[in-house]
Formats: C-alpha cells, sequence, structure tokens
C-alpha cells in the first residue's frame, strides 16, 4: 500500500509563472493580484449547457471527468503508444473498452509525467490542488489515494455546475452551437430563473462548409429550425438569417466561423446559387465548397451589419480537421486529430476587409494557428481596419510560451487595443479558472517585463492587465 | 483648466529597454553608453531634402509635425474607429477635412495610450522630452499645454532641419528619390555651402516595376532627365546607366529596389526587349511585369559592378502595396495600408546569386517583412555568398522586440559582420535620434545578455556595439 | 614577434551559457552537473569510421583538423570574401591551392573575430581550450603560437581517434553510410577487439533519390554489393531489404533519408515500376523523381515494421543542395553552400502517417530546418502519432538560440517525450564534447528556467535533463 511519506506534494508558488528577476517578480505579483479577483468573462467555448439546465447536474467519477472527455490529454498518451481503449475512450464500432475508471485514472497517474511543462499538466495540477484539495502530486503510487479524494469531492452537493459557475466567479458563459439546435437548454436555464449567464454562439459551420460531414442533413435541419424548405441560395440567406435573430434572441453576441484557409472571394449571386444546387445534388466539387466558404464569409460578415443583428464575428483558421483516417473511424472527430497548417491574411482575407474592413460598427475577431501571421499579417492588418480585432492565442499555443510569443509579436504593431483579452475555448469546465489564472499571470509577467524596461509605467501596466483580464473581451464581444 | 499637479510625469530611466537583471543591465549602460555618442549614420531614409535646402525652413505646428505626417500614428487611431480626416489627413478629392490643429492634437493626445508599448509610443515620448523639454505624459488633459510648449520651441531661431542635423550629431543622411529627380534640393545644399550630408539614393521602382503607378509617365520623365527619347530597353538600360552617373556625381553611395517578392529570372535581351515594348504598349501583363522587374534586378546587380559604378544595391521585398483601396483612393499612397506577404529567398534570389554573388565587389542589402525567412534563408545565404547582406529589421520589425529577433536569428548563423547596423527608414526627420537610440539601446542588451552567458568577452561585445552602431553602416554604403 | 603578455585569455566560466539570474543559474548549474559526466551518445553524425579502424591514424596539422574541413568555418569566411582557395580547399580540377597550413591558420586567426556568438566560435573555442590545453584566445598574434600549441598536442601518442573516443567517454558513435558501403572499416574495427562502439547507419539517398548525382552507378554499385543486377523495382526493394539485413548485422539501429521536402504518396507498384524503368534509361522527370522518393519513404517505414528489421527511420527535410552551381563546380558537393527551404509537414506526412503513423513498433524521427513548423506542424503531429518523434534543432539551428526555440516551441504541445535528445551531427570528431556539451548546457537553463518559474519541480527536471542528455536518445535510437 502507498505511503504518503514518500510522496512528492504539489506546490503552487504565488509567484510562478513569473520570471525569476525579483523586481520583475514583484511588479508582476502585484499586477496580477490587482486582477486576480476580476470576474471570468468565455465569450468562446464548448462547455455542454446540458450541465447548466439541469440545476443537480453531477459530473460522474475522476476519469468521467479529467480524463476521458479531454483530448489534450489522451492524445498526448497515445503519442506514446498508449492505446486510448485503456484509457475508456469509446469506439464508435461499440467494441469494448477498459472503462474501469480507476484503472484508467491508474494508467493516466502512471504516465502523467509525460505532462510536465505542457499547459495540461498544470492545468490539470492547478485543478487537483484548488477544486479538489488534492496535496500530493499525482503518480503511479499516490494515484488511488486521489481518486478517492476527488470522488469525495465530487460527491459533495455543492459540487454541481451552476454552484461551481458562481464559485468560479464567472459572470458571462458562451457555448458553441450548431445553426439548428433549439437552444432548449439554454432556454431551461432561462427558464429556470437561475441568474448564471450562459448565453448561445451561433456556428454555421455545418452547413456553410458545404464539404462538412453531414451537410445534406444539417441543411435539412437547419430547415426544419427554420419552418421553411431550402430549396436555394435566398432560402439559405433568409434561414441564416433567421438563426441570427433566434440565437439574438437568447442572448448570443455572437457567432464563430472556421475554415481550412482564410481564404475569401465575392462570387456574383448566380454562381452562388449554382453551387448551391450543385452541393443539394451531392455534386459540389472541392473547389466550389471553398469558393462557397470564401463567398459565404463576405456575406456574413455583410449580415452582421444588417440592421438589428450586430453580432461579432469570430474566425478560426487553418486547422485541418481528421487529419487521421483510422483515429477518425474508430473514435470520431474532436478527437485531437486536428494539425495547424500555415496559414495566409494578407491576400486571403482581402475580399472581405476591402468590403467590410473600413467599417468599424463591425467587429472580425481572427484566431489563427500559424504563429508566424502574428506579427507578418495579422497585427499590421488589425492596426489598420477598423473591423479587424486579434483573438488570442488558440489551442496549442493557448500555454505560456504561446501566449508570451503572442504578445511579444502582436502589441508592437497591432496595439494591445486590437487583442480581444482571453477566451478558454474548453469543453471541460472546472478547468476554466486554471486556464484564466494562467493566462492573467503571463500577461502580469509580461506587462511587468515593460515596467522594468520603462516601456511602460506602471500604472499603465495596471491599465493594461485589467484590460487583458476582462475589459477587452468585454467591449470586443458586447458582454 | 488642467491641473498640471496631477499630470503623470515622462520617466526616460537611463537603462531604459535594458533587462532587469543587475549584472546585465550594468554590462548594458556601459556598453550603450560607449556608443551613444557616436554621430548618426542614415543610409536609408525618406526624409525630404527640401527641408536642409532652405536653410531657413521651418517644421509648422506640433500637428503638422507629429501627427499628420506619420502613418504609423494614424495606421493605429485608424483601426480604433478614429476618421482618419479627424487626424487632418488632406483627401485626395479635396473634401474639407478638420484641419484645426489644436483639436487634431487633442484627438491624438485623447488616444496617446493607445500607443502603448509600441515604437511609435516610444519614438514619440523621446521625442518629446528630449527634443521638446515636455516633461508630462501627453493625454487628453495635458494635451494642450504640451501643444503649447512644443510650438514654443518650433518658434525658436535654432529650430531648424540644419540646426537640428547638427544637435543631432548626423554625420550623413540619405534621401530616397526617384530616378527621373534632377537633385535639385541637392544640389542647393552643395551650393549653399553648408556642410552637412545629405546625399541622394537612387530608387528606381517608377520604370523598373511596370505595374508602377504612372510607369508610362514615368518613363517619359526618365528620357527627360536623360535627354533622349526612351523607344526601347537598350535605351532604358542606358538611361538607367546614366542616372546612376549623375546619382553617384550627387553624392549617391547606393540605390534601393522594392518588389513584391525576391523573384529574380534571367531573360534573353529579346524577350525583355518584347516586353518592354508590350508595356509602352500598355500591353504588358502581371506576369509580364513579375518577369521583368526579376530580370532587372539582375541587371541592376550587374550595373554595380561596371567600372565607375561601384554604387551598394538594396533590395526591399515582401510589401504588398494599397492594401485597402477605399483608403487609397481616399487618401492616396503611402498611408499605412501596406500589409507584409509571406516571403521566399532560396530560391528566388538564386539566379542572381548564382550571376553576381560570388564577387565581393557587390554588396547587396536584403530587407525583409518576414521574419521567418531571418534562419532560414536569409542567414545561411548571407553566411555563404560575398555579395549578400542584411539589412536591419525594417517597418513592423523597427522595434525592441523586432530588433531582439533580428540578432537572436540572424547572428549565430550569418555572423554579425554580414549585417550592415541600422537605418531609421523615417519621413520624420525629427524622430531620428530616438530611433537610433533604442537601436543602440537594444544592441546594448542583446550584446550585454551575450556577455553575462560567457559568449562573448566584453571587449569583444564593445567592438561589436561599435560596428552595429557604426562602422557596419559606414563599411556597407562606403560612407 | 608577438607579446603573449597582450594576448586575451581564453575564459570559459563552469556557468557559461546560463542566463544571469542568480537563482536561475544556481539552478542551471546543479542541473547540468547532474549530467556532465553521463556517457555520449552519438546517434547521428559523419565522421569517417576509417580514422577507428587504423589503430595508429593521427590527425595531421591543425588545419587540416580544424580549418579546410570544416565548412561552417570556411563558408563564412567566403562570405566575407576571403577566398577558400586561401584557405587551402581543393579545387576540383586540381588547380594550385594556398596549403601551407601555417599560412592558412593565421587568415583563420586572423578573421576569428567574424565567428563571435557563433556556434562555431563556442565550439572551437571549447575545443582548443580543453583539448588542446590553448589559454589565449585566437587572434591573428597568437596565431602561430596556439599553432604549435596544437601541433605538439596532437604529436602525444594517446591522441588517436580511439584514445578521444575512450577520453570523451562516448558510448556509441554512429556513422552514415551508403547503402552499397561494405563497411570494411567497421568490420575492421569490430577485428581489431577494440571496445568503442562505432556502428554504421544506413543512407540509402544515392539511389533512391533518382535524381540524386550518379544515380545509375549507384544502382550498380547497390547491385554488385547484393550480387545481383537491378534490373526491376522489385530488385530494388529486395536489394534494399538485404543491405538493411547487412547494416543491421554490422550493429546498425537506424537509417536516414533526406530529401528535398517531407513529400510522401503511394504509387501503385505499376508505377512505382514505370518510374524506376524510366529512370534506368535515364528518362526519368522531376516529377518522376518527386514522387518516386515520396513513395519510398512510405515503402522504406513499411520495411521499418518488416520481422527482424526494426531499424528506426531518420528524415531530414528542407535542404536545398548545392545552392551555388560556381561553388559546386569549383569545389564539390557539402560545402555549406546547401540552403535550406520553407517545409510543409501536416500534408505532405499525412500518406506515411495514416498508413505506418499508428504503430508503435515503428519510429521515426523527422528532422527540419524550417523552425516555424516546430510548433504549427512537428509537435502537433508528434503529439498524437505513436511512431512519430522530433529529432534535435538541425544544422543551423544546432546552436543555444536554436536550441532554446526548439525547447520552447515543441515542449509544450509535443511533451518532452516526443523528442529523441540530441546528436552532434558532425564530421569533425575532435569538437563532438562541445557540441555535446553546449547541448547539455543549454537544456540545464531552459529547465532551470521552468524551475524558477514553478513550472517544473527540481527532481522533474532532473529526471528531464537525464532524459534530454542520455536517456531519450538511448530508447529513440534502441542503442
Amino acid at each position: 500500500m502507498p505511503s504518503k511519506s514518500t510522496w512528492p506534494r504539489i506546490h503552487l508558488p504565488a509567484d510562478r509563472y513569473f520570471g525569476p528577476d525579483p523586481q520583475q517578480k514583484h511588479v508582476a505579483l502585484g499586477l496580477y493580484e490587482g486582477v486576480a479577483g476580476l470576474p471570468l468573462l468565455c465569450p468562446h467555448g464548448h462547455v455542454d449547457p446540458r450541465i447548466f439546465a439541469d440545476p443537480n447536474y453531477t459530473f460522474g467519477n475522476p476519469t468521467e471527468l479529467l480524463v476521458t472527455p479531454d483530448h489534450y490529454v489522451f492524445r498526448l498518451l497515445y503519442s506514446q503508444g498508449i492505446p486510448v481503449e485503456a484509457l475508456g475512450l469509446p469506439r464508435r464500432d461499440g467494441a469494448r473498452v477498459d472503462t474501469d475508471p480507476r484503472k484508467v485514472w491508474q494508467t493516466f497517474a502512471d504516465n502523467f509525467h509525460l505532462f510536465r511543462a505542457t499547459p495540461s499538466g498544470l492545468w490539470l495540477t492547478h485543478e487537483l490542488a484548488s477544486l479538489f484539495g488534492v496535496e500530493y502530486r499525482l503518480r503511479g503510487d499516490s494515484a488511488q489515494y486521489i481518486y478517492d479524494q476527488i470522488a469525495e469531492r465530487l460527491r459533495q452537493p455543492d459540487f454541481t455546475p451552476r454552484c461551481l459557475y458562481e464559485r468560479f466567479n464567472i459572470e458571462a458563459l458562451t457555448t458553441t452551437d450548431a445553426v439548428s439546435d433549439n437552444l432548449a437548454h439554454h432556454q431551461a436555464i432561462r427558464d429556470s430563473g437561475w441568474q448564471g449567464r450562459v448565453i448561445p454562439t451561433l456556428r454555421p459551420d455545418g452547413v456553410v462548409n458545404l464539404d462538412a460531414p453531414g451537410w445534406r442533413q444539417n441543411i435539412i435541419a437547419l430547415g426544419a429550425a427554420c419552418g421553411f424548405e431550402i430549396g436555394g441560395y435566398r432560402a439559405f440567406l433568409n434561414a441564416l438569417r433567421q438563426r441570427r435573430a433566434f440565437f439574438k434572441s437568447m442572448g448570443a453576441t455572437a457567432t464563430d466561423h472556421s475554415a481550412l484557409t482564410a481564404f475569401t472571394t465575392e462570387l456574383e449571386e448566380s454562381e452562388a446559387e449554382a453551387i448551391f444546387q450543385r452541393a443539394l445534388r451531392g455534386a459540389a466539387t472541392a473547389s466550389d465548397a471553398a469558393r462557397f466558404t470564401g463567398h459565404m464569409l463576405i456575406e456574413l460578415a455583410g449580415m452582421c451589419l444588417e440592421s438589428d443583428d450586430g453580432l461579432v464575428m469570430q474566425f478560426h483558421a487553418g486547422s485541418l480537421r481528421n487529419h487521421n483516417p483510422l483515429f477518425f473511424d474508430r473514435f470520431g472527430p474532436d478527437k485531437g486529430a486536428d494539425i495547424p497548417v500555415a496559414g495566409e491574411f494578407t491576400r486571403d482575407l482581402r475580399p472581405l476587409l476591402n468590403k467590410y474592413g473600413n467599417d468599424p460598427r463591425l467587429t472580425l475577431i481572427v484566431f489563427t494557428l500559424d504563429e508566424t501571421t502574428y506579427a507578418r499579417e495579422l497585427a499590421p492588418l488589425a492596426g489598420h481596419y477598423p473591423a479587424l480585432r486579434l483573438g488570442p492565442p488558440w489551442w496549442f499555443h493557448d500555454s505560456i510560451n504561446g501566449m508570451t510569443r503572442y504578445f511579444e509579436s502582436v502589441v508592437e504593431t497591432a496595439g494591445l487595443c486590437n487583442t480581444v483579452g482571453f477566451n478558454d475555448d474548453t469543453r471541460a469546465f472546472a478547468s476554466i479558472p486554471a486556464r484564466h489564472d494562467l493566462f492573467r499571470r503571463v500577461v502580469a509577467n509580461w506587462l511587468a517585463g515593460l515596467v522594468v524596461r520603462g516601456i511602460v509605467a506602471q500604472d499603465e501596466a495596471r491599465e493594461m492587465i485589467a484590460d487583458c483580464a476582462y475589459g477587452l473581451a468585454k467591449r470586443a464581444y458586447n458582454l
């Protein structure tokens, strides 16, 4: 049986993630403390609204909460030759997988050293310590003891999503929802009288990207949601308009869009219609799909400017989805096998920006997985076009180094004012405080570096970190 | 009325821009102080020679000097939704714009916080304090007080460009001039007997790039300048040769060239002639233009090696000019709407380097806006070909982080010896000392980092910073 | 005659290459000291096995050892206009070059300042001091004195490669060998009874890349080595299999492959055969060559998985060989005129990874010269596919900044576990300890930065540096 006396303790120093210079660390700590208590704004994420709709929702066991659903976690374990079946990941074909949660947890703990110096490692450790009161580092020998600790905590009556929402001091939490979603969970939240602000975001990728899996079905569902059949391009646009209005009525302040590239192009309506008809017939080509998405991005930007819309437009470019067909066939999408490709924005976004980028009523927030575009393309573009803002470092770059590179590459050219603060972009609700805390600390350290080098004054840095932690997101997303 | 007691003071610490480690800071300060008094060499820039031709030239009001002409400034304000008309930027169509200089200044000051942590913010603050004696930070409440202070200073009789040239301790200032420019201002400077060294640089982009706006007119002007009609490719080459000789006779030591890409290719004379004839007929294609520029870059490198020429060749690649047609139509070129694109040099420069790159008599200085090419392509190329040198970090990268990334990416592979020091590349004459000072400080900090890590010795660092601040530019540009 | 009293001394502080913060430096030094004495694993390199086959092999004079064969050295001198003939580089045409070793050494020393802050400068200085006992910095005035010192040391009887192998504490040294090499030197080493582990690596580029110089001859040599004629694709595959078995029997644990891009594609056997036949007829096109290499990379990965093979596959992508034809014609290949090009892995490696990347029995180690692919493509890929590992920073990036950028870009996403430690990749046997020492120091400094920022604990950092210095390479290469 394990002997606790030999287990190393989790150490979360108050000055963690700050550079070692005593003067810089002192400034960083002061800046951090000034914003550590600010409410959390979560303007882009993937938490399931269902967990708030049911006031008594509980999280299940530690493995179900922390391992099986987290593709950041099983991705890395898989890369080291650990079958994801051994982590409880369900197979699409229904084949039996190892779902004894204690056994899965043990495998995870045995390999937790693989996460050293990764964001997942930092988030999980923070979460274990601050949310579950775990004192010992997760290792093979401490695994079952910690499992018990977490399980015990999960059974406590205040460990519901709604209680945690309040405990986390969240001011607004945004979900991401398919265009035909009836937002029943959001409605249930509203109906319940609970005061938490959980709002939807419209993500129409499934109908805008003609090569999306199940596009034909998605169009039918969209028509059903709208109460009319979508037999052509005009009806399609009208359906989108109707859904935008519906989402807005449910509290949405933004839409979200994703494509392999940032290619935009304006089509004649006749060409758009022809492509749409080909798609309905199942005859759209890859080029059709790329051109249609490129055209629709411009159309959707235009819709933001129509009266009574005013939704903020988010655009995530550059992820090649489902890189690994074997893995996809066995386990499905969104399982950590999406891989970035090089990006281009100067030429690709030009048609959209030329048409709508000079209008300050539009807010277009762009996210990239190609860091080379920060200083080369995105910061110069955002430092010119009134409509353009840069989203925070996305996905693999949501990390200490990723954030640091982002601020060091972007702000000199675009100004901090053309960034939009942080979003946690996560399915893992319980990890939200750890993610925001890490961001705030990295910003504090970056700004402290500017202060001690005489680049900004301390009072300026205080305003800048408050903007990063709260104000920029609040304003950019109209929250 | 504003109360000065509440205004924060400008703080320009002697050790600004240096890292916080006391040992490194001490070394950096020593290195900096060793070069702070060296004369300024300005081998590439855009100051108007007219301001030196007239011994009594004055700068107008503070807004005319510091806001309206600086596209670094109005670019960022525009990106935040401030109409550039409110900044006094004249419209091409002559429509009335807000030109009350005090009102424009107030708008600028109200928004000066947007420039936090940007080079423009640092340069302007340095300039305000050291050139105009401003003690308070520029804000909405201090705006008019500071306006008065600057205006007062601008009225003083020693505030002429010539006096400032001497006060700035400039040793040589290089302008950039169209190929058909008669260099009358430069001649006037010479004739005046004033000892300042203001020399021209030949920039033939307007005739070399067939798609340059007004190419046909430029060719006519070139012919007029040469005294013969340019009816074909041979005449064109001869005209260029004649202008090179003229510029050289007026003190020029360099030419400057710009293109969207670094593509070079050698054409048969017959093809060059055919393209040139098509251009004269207004029938040149985009491909013609790209091929002709690519060919002419090689031809121009060859001209450097002809007897009695010896001009240094500068090449700026990778800026997509006038990205925003609405803005261009309204306000014209060079207004901050040029956006970088990804670059390629290994393949693109190969034809030129294969033909002339082995000749140490040629100096080809390349500038890029794509930092990914520093370590990947340009440093390896410059570390091999005798003719190739790397220009300093250009434009958006003329910043603390940009310079730091440059030295950290380039020097390990190319050696410091294949770089060429600094150039300020500015239209804003009064900002020149601030720009050189920032560069020298960043170099001091970089080198101090090498010293304290035992990578170079202190006496070596002293030689290296003297090279960066003075020697490399002096030698590379034959100044 | 030179006066030693004025010569600066070499200073190699015990804490060199560590950041200046006292706390970080203390941690770094502790980490470094924990691994400084570990044996050296050299799993990829280009040392000539001949020097170990002859127990009495000696290194010649200082110039022959340190200047003439080192393209890192003459590359940079050439870039500054020094003819490589003056450095003793032999011309292919047999024209007389300056081969007085003392004169060449003097030129080298006169210009050694050019190597400030370059890896070559650091390696050479380390080598001079620790291997040859040189106390003074190499300069023009100290050149001949130091020449004598080195020459004296080279004459000592213990200065043989075998003695140095033991003195350097090398555990395994891997050479790189053409596919038809008879490995006679390796056999001689075995036969001699000497216990040093010098093992071959199979590099079949000369037969796999149809556009390799002398491909037809290489195929004939391969056939001769196998004892059968290679008249078609099947025979070609069988020949490769036979050579793999032979190399394995001689101790090889890995193969090495190189291509301009990472393009992979699976061909039908009929197409592979048709291309191979065209190549035999001298009629293969550039496209044929690219497709064949792309196909063979997949075939070769498959061979790793065949029973009794199990060789580790290394892949170096992105070097454009022999960029400078004039230089190539005069001096031949591998003379420092190979220049990197931008790389792509997400799409290019997909066919290979989709076919074999899910198999943990395969180890594919990828090297890139395009640092932008670290965080964007390679780390995400390696953090998913069980077969993929990332090689250490290659060539120009085998430097303090290059290694630092590598760890900062890769580990957050891929984990340290998907990297493979260090390899020195050098022809210069005597420089091996300096190279490993620099790597271990940079890792110590990187990890110390993580410790002082509370990202990893000190005991974790100790395990991580032991892995970087030894364990990762040992396991990845099955050494």
